[in-house]
């Protein structure tokens, strides 16, 4: 059963219009940019997470700067992460950077950490500050180190782990564990929260992983095969890799021949390694909604839960 | 006269050694960019500015953290700049993204902001946690609406100084300021600092402009004109246009043409403008030194008068 959230629609309502305000700029290629990636919108997953681990403890001072703040690296990242992935698509639109040039995309994402610190600093909490520096730099070592990987074909779970960990997982938990920051709530339930958010980010990266390469491209919106035409291995391709040699060669030459990615899917279907995947994907989203345990019993907790659970069965 | 200054060089080598070890990574690729850019030295004239600003008041709690703050904060700059100017040379080096990709450029340029975000929290500062947020949101603008004004061919004096104020002014203005907010001092010994940095910043760049033209290849070590390859104008091309017409079709056309530059240097030099803006860059030199005047006097505030007026002079 959904949980019935009347606060959560006015919040996200809040939420964007704060997030407008704050990321004006009198430059007319950073507004173009912004128009794009900021206001056009996206499921705003990390402010739901604020918002629902902030309530979930009764309510926190500036649950909505700390909301603004974790979308707002979320979205620098995603602007200086279209240059990685030269992705064609992103949000269903044209990659910025293909209209105004890498630069002005860089740049934009530059802004946008500027104004993160503006609306961090205004929580008055340089504990949180000094989490965000943190998460910032495992967030960036994160992107290099999947580059590398690629570039040096290091392939290994162990290397796929460490990659969404901090490449997504760290970002989710900075969502959840910074409302128990701005709560002053220590112990079992900030640790609980931090878990949580870690587990669930590592789900949702993993589904989307799966999804780059076994997902419906009517329902993505986008062509499949993303990842192994950049030569990353996801947790799907290191299985593979040892169900058949002739994967590695694919990933090697980011699946050029016609017929690769096809190849790959009906492995990964006739295998059972499709199926293996899903199974790890909803183990993780059972052991994020199991570390939620030591908060008290609320709807938004039960929301939070629901956001793992659906990790299991998401096709986009 | 050079004034003695015996505590600068045990400062930058405590400098050098901070941020080397502030920068540290476990990923490889992250290692390698920072051993080219950051490590590899430059002339650190953001940090001398943190530190004469901070002896000139008697010395100020954090003026390391606030010096490696600035570096940090320009360094990460370069890095997002690589791109955009598409520098074939930056300090004498192959510029990294070309080695590595964008992708690690830009990444490595994230990881150091991150480092950044650590070392400000260190000085339990707020207040310049949020002046490293103005600085970092005008820099990027400024950036961007250089790039922009280039683009549209939008050239005026006007956006010439908002542009060298935005992109390196106030960065220099931060390092001056920054010591005065670490030691408490308002007023007008803050203000004087504060407008030092800015008119010093912008002779500065005014300088290397200036360079960019009319320097010579040999003493700058890279070529020159890129401004004009990157269709920017500055005041140096400003003042010509007003003497030619085909200034502005050069360019417009990115100097593509053979002997271009040389027909801009030889305009330049003729017609009196090369001595124009070298009389404007020492004005503005010399306005720097006078913004100091509130300071009680010491061999730190000379040592800033002779910065500022070394603009007066600069080959390279």
């Amino acid at each position: 059963m959904k949980p019935h959230l009347p606060e959560l629609n006015p919040f996200l309502l809040r939420f964007e219009e704060a997030l407008g305000h704050l990321v004006r700029s009198e430059v007319l290629f950073i507004r173009l940019i912004h128009q794009d990636l900021v206001t056009a919108g996206g499921k705003r997953i990390r402010p739901r997470l604020a918002f629902l681990a902030s309530r979930a403890l009764g309510g926190a001072p500036f649950e909505l700067e700390l909301a603004l703040a974790v979308e707002l690296l979320h979205s620098a990242t995603l602007l200086h992460d279209d240059l990685i992935d030269e992705a064609e698509l992103r949000r269903g639109k044209e990659a910025a950077y293909r209209r105004y040039g890498n630069a002005v995309s860089v740049l934009s994402g530059d802004f946008l950490l500027s104004r993160l610190l503006h609306v961090i600093a205004k929580t008055g909490s340089l504990e949180l500050v000094e989490m965000f520096a943190e998460t910032a730099r495992v967030l960036s070592e994160g992107e290099v180190l999947q580059f590398q990987v690629a570039a040096l074909e290091d392939y290994s779970l162990e290397n796929y782990e460490r990659i969404i960990t901090a490449k997504t997982a760290v970002l989710m938990a900075l969502a959840t564990e910074g409302a128990a920051v701005l709560k002053g709530v220590n112990g079992a339930v900030r640790e609980a929260l931090k878990r949580f958010g870690l587990l669930y980010g590592q789900a949702f990266q993993m589904r989307d992983d799966y999804l780059d390469l076994m997902g419906s491209p009517e329902v993505l919106g986008k062509p499949v095969g993303g990842d192994v035409r950049e030569g990353k291995a996801t947790l799907i391709t290191l299985l593979l890799m040892e169900e058949a040699p002739w994967v590695r060669e694919v990933l090697k030459r980011r699946a050029s021949e016609p017929g690769d990615l096809e190849r790959l899917r009906a492995l990964a279907r006739e295998s059972g390694v499709a199926e293996e995947v899903e199974r790890r994907i909803r183990l993780r989203a059972e052991a994020a909604q199991q570390a939620l345990d030591p908060l008290p019993d609320s709807p938004y907790k039960e929301a939070l839960k629901g956001l793992a659970q659906a990790e299991g069965e998401r096709l986009a």
